[in-house]
């Protein structure tokens, strides 16, 4: 089935304890499509500016990723510069420059406009709606992340794009923000009443849990020696998520139990190396493997 | 198979947003005693004072807990005041009264020296080495909990004791703290040089995580929506999980992995309300049903 994310495609500058990139691709949608791309078709909307060569975007190539919807604009890509610090849990923004991200208005190519699996990258809430009003009917799923940032700036528009949304795809601190709720089952039933039906917490090292009408489903994170760059994790993540629904064309709870391991796959792939590049780099086989090294390292028989 | 457990009773005053208790039985060895009695018999090494009544000392009673070993002082037993704040995962230590627990030296009665599965709560490391020199032949599993005062006041105490034990139990800042590494699965090797073969680290809301020759194995926390107090939460934990090991005696993965969701079901009893409240009135039922409850929430196929 088709999928569509729409969100930023920027460039990135990454200092870590294990090593720094001066400019390397980025952007939420870029992490996702390729992440999803493994799984299913992805529609990809999104801008850059002509800074963004034919050798840039060779990263979407050779993939199930369509970008027609991929505007371009005169001026510069979206550009986020940023430091990680030991351990890696803590992040200091250095730069971000919107550039032609600044005045994004995603367009939906007439070839995407039935897509019936969307996700709605971290983009302004009002945008996001605009999304959703150009997509012909009601798609089967729609997912969609958010950030601090517009929980506290447009609290009443995210509000208004939450009641459209099947799946809120969000961090611990960002589901604790939006929901005034440290416990994350309260915050979950708060979340709830506002329009999702199910709620997936991403947790960084501490792995990822789905709450919805089924009750509660943990995925521990896949335990790796040496994460080099934690950028993109949770956009991989959701790439692989919804990638996995949209390709199996499912949304029961074994299909959503999946998704949530194919997610946690794709995120720590992501995290082994600077920005997208191990992603780029990975196959079937591998994905599979790790899948069943996260069964092997979760299950047990009582 | 017969469990040793040596560790303190004590009494505790206890804050936390959903309420207040003056004076409460607490104490590592009371939570752990308690929590593996379900399990296995249990042989409690302990010391109170002549506060301890009859009526206090019920708790042990009616249950497979042998407190032959519950020596009696004269004095007061050790009393910790504490309170947590919103949230529960910050507390503040108000009071810390060692007393009669100043001056134990944990003696063994000669019943209690063919124990063949011993767990050393936290106490003084040469106390705990003590212990193990009372004990006849060597144990088939021997398990260590410590905590940040011994690893900062008596490190080389520490590392001496830690060359005769098996599983090293203990939660995440101390894992970082004891291996100076902040990544768990670096940690673990390092620990497995200073002699345990596994290491389980207790990480609250987030789970437990055992790693050994066999791998990773991740239990996520039971999702409560209003846990009232965390004391004593990883002493049950360490009740189930030792208790679960001697009761079936066995240690192979299959075990150690059933043993860490015991070890999670008796975690999350606790929590439910104040001091041991919640685990002296469960039944067996109850601590099945919530196994096989973590199952649910953890399993999924591929």
């Amino acid at each position: 089935m088709s999928l569509l994310v729409v969100g930023s495609v920027a460039f990135d500058a990454i200092e870590s304890p294990y090593g720094k990139e001066e400019r390397i691709i980025g952007g939420a949608a870029t992490y996702f499509a390729v992440a999803a791309s493994f799984f299913s078709h992805v529609n990809l909307v999104g801008i850059v500016g002509d800074d963004f060569s034919k050798k840039d975007e060779a990263i979407f190539r050779g993939r199930r990723i369509d970008t027609a919807g991929l505007e371009r604009a005169s001026g510069k890509c979206f550009f986020w510069a940023g430091r990680y610090l030991q351990n890696l849990n803590e992040r200091v923004t250095l730069t971000t420059e919107l550039n032609v991200f600044a005045d994004f208005n995603p367009k939906l190519p007439e070839k995407y406009k039935d897509s019936q699996y969307v996700f709605l990258a971290n983009i302004a809430p009002n945008l996001q709606r605009g999304v959703l009003h150009q997509v012909k009917k009601r798609p089967k799923l729609i997912a969609l992340d958010t950030m601090n940032y517009w929980i506290e700036r447009t609290p009443e528009d995210l509000k208004e794009t939450l009641k459209h949304v099947d799946i809120l795809v969000i961090n611990d601190s960002e589901t604790r923000q939006l929901s005034n709720e440290h416990n994350l089952l309260r915050a979950a039933k708060h979340i709830f009443k506002m329009g999702p039906s199910a709620l997936v917490v991403k947790r960084g090292e501490y792995g990822a849990m789905l709450v919805d009408k089924n009750g509660v489903f943990c995925v521990p994170a896949f335990p790796l020696e040496e994460p080099h760059d934690p950028t993109g994790a949770g956009d991989a993540f959701a790439g692989g998520f919804m990638g996995y629904l949209a390709g199996a064309d499912k949304k029961n709870d074994a299909a959503l139990r999946r998704a949530m391991v194919y997610g946690t796959v794709m995120g720590s792939f992501t995290v082994e190396e600077f920005g997208p590049r191990r992603l780029t780099r990975l196959n079937p086989k591998e994905i599979h493997a790790r899948a069943r090294h996260i069964l092997k390292l979760s299950q047990f028989k009582l």
